[in-house]
């Protein structure tokens, strides 16, 4: 009893920190990390599960994919409170209440430039007008919700005398979250803490309001700078599962809630995420964005938890605290997440999916089975991260107009290189030989010649998902034609097959890209 | 003239951080990063060429391998300060001394541990104890060089009267450096920039001598944690490229680098950091060591300057200022590296790879040239980076036991996957064939039945070196035995063929490691 109580009243001194997850807005913008709506609705379950306050969905009026993709989410998502990303103009705001009107806990966020920089070059508009339409901008959606956030793009390079005139104005017209995005990664943590003390200090009505920050990374300063904001006032984090978005990318949100959780003598407060579900978010988004983890990114890198020396290792051995601040439990890092094998039944699968967080039913469940057994077949033990593999693979994916029906290829270091593939092309079965300067090449270069494509690689990256020589190759395409980058990703024991599959993917995402279905 | 002048005065005003890279020491502690002594040197005279202040080398005692290596750096480097480490006692002093007394400016770097835990657990000595052998060691040391750095070890969670006490009397016995490392990546920055101001203001004769900082990265804070310290008087920061090391790695030295040059209206300082070859190295490291960066990262990562969204596309068409802060040709990223084809001869072939820093003269100057020759019959174009890889690969590679002489595959999504291969061991050819789950399963297989090897292999990966389908596949392959990890690297355009490099790479590597000639 004393010890409840004694929890208790160390929660009420503790203020919450909300995090609200952009991965599926700004994260999203991180070249060729193109999702689909499954995969985004799988992600914001996912979300919903490490219990995120907000999730931001998209950006509606953007294309006609992501308005799909927050209409889905905001149907699919009961607990975290869903937003939209509006620009700010009427149609924007319109568009954005059409996608989220079904959420339980719908918010509008809408948005307009403060620097002189952006003004003069983008906009185009006076101080007086920028004004205006924020204001505008926010009163239309509170037509629609109470719950409005307002950002003011470019903060931190604006003129403070006219950012505070701006949120002023904003907070008037109702706004119930303020935000100050460090849209450039310019700030450095003493002097955005400065800058936050100096809004809470002089905009009128900034006490009613939730102050929120969005900072990015190209000086690799973003979740300080989140951090020296909350110890100056602010009570919600924009960030991003394993720091993806645009350029080098936003704070990212293991490194937030692990830095409060673990110096909580310093920051008296908390987040209300499990960190238990860190390290298999961070693998899940991995794997469907297709943006690697380098071993050491702090957190959820191979090796965050790993010591190599010998002084290291004999202190470790002595007393884990030595040089250990955390342990990768905490995080949810498996010790092994060996869960099935050969003779596992439709029914424990299910259960294992279940667990996973997916639902799956009629010819969805029976294909990922059909697949799971398959692999079973060929190696023996089947991972938790296979599991999600196949679902990705079998479940998630874009729609096809091309499906790999046979490949046979033989490769060495004197032999010519030769693929010889069968495909199903709108329904038609056609098959082609080629030779390249190596496997992948030649089997690339025949699928090029069946679908008539003309998309150039940019990038081809391999990794085993699961210890041991039968681990699934994961393969990772990244192309780009007209302009557009698509990332397409294959699993599969064979690395030749895997290869196949992923390259296959990221044709059928360009053609939906041309469609012009998704993207902006 | 007056232009002249201006730029005078604000050097004059503007004071020296020092760069301090661990890369060759720190970073080597990544487990699985070990490098021979020809990838040691080749690294460190790409971190003179980037005019690194002090180069630290290694930790001579630890091995037979560490103190050759610390050795050939010291008599390899003439512009650099050579730094080598040594716990304090006389053993590790005479070692570090022995093993770079030929270099041009030797530095040692003595440590002791000074917090509670570290020497209740670990050293199992009093404070009194842990004062007086610190201010030994720094004397010991004193009597080789007058250039000796004291580091207190664990500093961030050592009681500040005890470590303000170690200092003085490292100061006292002579040290010209001291330096205070976050060894567990557990402080703040504003608590950081706190501890570094009251060392300034109560160590007696800190005045005299430089003061450095060493940052973990575990929370994402290394860098900050490195400004932090910088804007408190701290004037030598210690780093690694890309930052790799221990765990979550160390302060990253080209966001460190960028971040004070980009802020210099915040940050008085500047480093004698060449910026336009960060890029180059951190590839060069990342080669080296197996170590990939993940696209999200700043400075150096692929998307770092990469913009996505149409918004910003928009913004950076009109004004290139709206989103960029820096460009990426400050850090040396290349618009485009191509520089030899087919009729290249070997005279253009020498000169390229002199501007690359290798000086290859004699039988190494073949192999390489052979190799460019074969390359350049399969890929029409040759990049440096390509250029690099036939070094890296042919010349800089350990000593060979298993050397691949013929490979043969057949692998497709309904063959079983066969791999013919032949080997040459200690001299001896030996032939084998084997099938497996994959192509590359079934190439591991017949390597290990031909070698007779037992390690684990632990991780797989493979990217591509260069756009295009004809790029080579560049694999990272990571083995675990007794307890010893190694990566090892191949490169081919076929990926089947640089799969098979990159395994018996691994596999000399670990012969190497299990003769204790290298690691700790």
């Amino acid at each position: 009893m004393g010890g409840g109580g004694m929890r208790k009243r160390v929660k009420r001194m503790s203020e919450i920190v909300k995090i609200f997850d952009t991965t599926l807005r700004d994260g999203e913008q991180s070249p060729g990390a193109t999702m689909n709506i499954a995969e985004k609705v799988r992600i914001a379950q996912q979300l919903e599960k490490l219990n995120v306050d907000i999730i931001e969905a998209g950006f509606p009026i953007s294309s006609e994919g992501d308005f799909e993709a927050v209409k889905a989410i905001s149907q699919a998502i009961r607990r975290s409170e869903v937003a939209a990303l509006a620009r700010a103009n009427p149609q924007d705001v319109d568009r954005a209440w059409e996608a989220i009107k079904e959420a339980k806990f719908p918010r509008i966020h809408t948005f307009i430039s403060t620097s002189d920089i952006h003004l003069k070059h983008q906009l185009k508009k006076t101080k007086e007008e920028v004004i205006k339409i924020a204001a505008q901008s926010v009163g239309r959606s509170k037509r629609y919700t109470p719950n409005v956030e307002f950002s003011a793009m470019d903060a931190t390079r604006s003129d403070i005398k006219f950012l505070s005139a701006v949120i002023e104005a904003a907070i008037q017209a109702g706004a119930t979250t303020i935000n100050i995005p460090d849209t450039v990664g310019y700030a450095i943590p003493s002097e955005f803490g400065e800058l936050i003390r100096t809004l809470k200090q002089n905009v009128k009505g900034i006490g009613k309001v939730t102050l929120s920050i969005h900072c990015h990374n190209d000086l690799g300063l973003a979740v300080a700078n989140s951090l020296s904001a909350i110890q100056n006032g602010v009570r919600q984090v924009e960030c991003t599962v394993n720091g993806i978005g645009e350029r080098a990318g936003n704070a990212s949100l293991e490194e937030i809630v692990m830095a409060i959780r673990t110096r909580k003598d310093l920051f008296r407060f908390h987040t209300r995420i499990n960190p238990k579900h860190l390290f298999t978010t961070s693998r899940l988004v991995s794997k469907i964005t297709g943006m690697v983890v380098q071993p050491n990114k702090a957190i959820v890198g191979a090796n965050a938890f790993a010591h190599e020396s010998g002084i290291h290792q004999d202190g470790i051995l002595k007393e884990k605290l030595t040089y250990e601040i955390m342990t990768p439990q905490t995080v949810g890092i498996p010790k092994t997440s060996l869960i099935l094998g050969k003779l596992s039944g439709r029914h424990a699968f299910r259960e294992r999916l279940k667990d996973l967080g997916y639902e799956l039913s009629g010819e969805d469940l029976e294909k990922a089975f059909k697949r799971f057994k398959q692999l079973a077949d060929k190696k023996r033990d089947i991972y938790d991260e296979d599991i999600e593999s196949i679902v990705v693979e079998e479940i998630l994916r874009m729609p096809k107009r091309f499906k790999l029906d046979y490949l046979n290829v033989i490769a060495g270091n004197i032999t010519v290189p030769t693929a010889t593939v069968k495909m199903e092309v709108d329904g038609k079965l056609i098959q082609e030989a080629g030779f390249g300067d190596g496997p992948v090449d030649a089997v690339f270069k025949t699928i090029k010649k069946i679908t008539r494509t003309r998309s150039k690689l940019l990038q081809f990256a391999i990794n085993a998902i699961t210890g041991g020589t039968e681990a699934q190759g994961e393969v990772t395409v990244r192309l780009e034609e007209r302009g557009y980058t698509v990332i397409g990703q294959g699993a599969d024991t064979d690395v030749l097959v895997a290869s196949a599959k992923a390259y296959i993917n990221a044709l059928n995402k360009m053609e939906f890209k041309k469609q012009k279905l998704v993207g902006m």
